[in-house]
């Protein structure tokens, strides 16, 4: 029987960072958990990373994941927005590095590509395929970034394959 | 007499972070020790940012801060370029976070005003206002980012003298 792996796929964001967890036996995918990590904006920037810091950590702890898949992506039209996804990101690349977990990068291109098979797929299509591939997930009345980030789960799965 | 504060000033980058620590008694400042955090390009961005984060806790740690000061840059040009910054700035807002200290942000141009009293001051300028404000600073053989540190933590000591 092959090896169980457990991935943590972050949907990075400083107001919202989607997670979700999927174990994955061979080509067997399974639901675990998802969920979102809210932060107050009211609060100082450094305050809502602590949030998703400690919020990652918690998660880390809890489902105890063999690796972990974060989305990479490049906000063209506004720096300022970069720099605060890009802060939103650091924490949660850090939170696995601290870990000791074994980090992989997608862009949304790659992520489309894995779920959907078509890297010009829109969220619905992506949400909807999340269904298909996990149809215990429960996405109720969830942010859209708690699928993204099952998506970047299973493309993490799908990449990482060969070394399982 | 005056509280002393003990301020960590933090210049922000993923190759490499400069930081610098000075003491404030009422107005008068006083140079403690300076640096960077440098970190291998050759390895994944994760690690990277692990090791900035390792090398700010081992700094708060040491130094024991009492408030913390970050460059808060926008790179308008590239948003890759911002969003790898981000990424760095994040480390560091959450390091300050979780130690509990209070986090000033100051613009290039606050920054600039504070040490020069010249917003469009060049970097040179900046380097020299620094070693004419904390004569004892050991900036020799040091990248820029060290002195700008120092800048980002006179500047922090400047805005937030009122509360001292």
């Amino acid at each position: 029987m092959a090896n169980q792996h457990k991935i943590l796929g972050i949907d990075p964001g400083l107001a919202c960072t989607g997670w979700g967890v999927v174990t994955a036996v061979g080509n067997s995918l399974s639901f675990v958990a998802c969920g979102v990590i809210k932060t107050n904006a009211k609060t100082p920037d450094a305050e809502r990373l602590k949030t998703l810091a400690d919020g990652l950590d918690a998660l880390i702890a809890e489902h105890a994941p063999t690796s972990v898949g974060v989305e990479e992506v490049f906000v063209n039209s506004n720096a300022k927005t970069s720099l605060k996804l890009g802060q939103a990101r650091g924490v949660g690349l850090v939170c696995a590095a601290r870990a000791g977990l074994e980090v992989g990068e997608y862009t949304p291109l790659k992520v489309k590509q894995a779920v959907v098979g078509y890297g010009k797929a829109d969220k619905t299509q992506v949400t909807h395929m999340i269904q298909v591939l996990l149809p215990t997930a429960k996405l109720d009345g969830l942010p859209a970034d708690a699928s993204d980030a099952l998506a970047v789960a299973i493309t993490h799965a799908h990449h990482a394959g060969k070394t399982f």
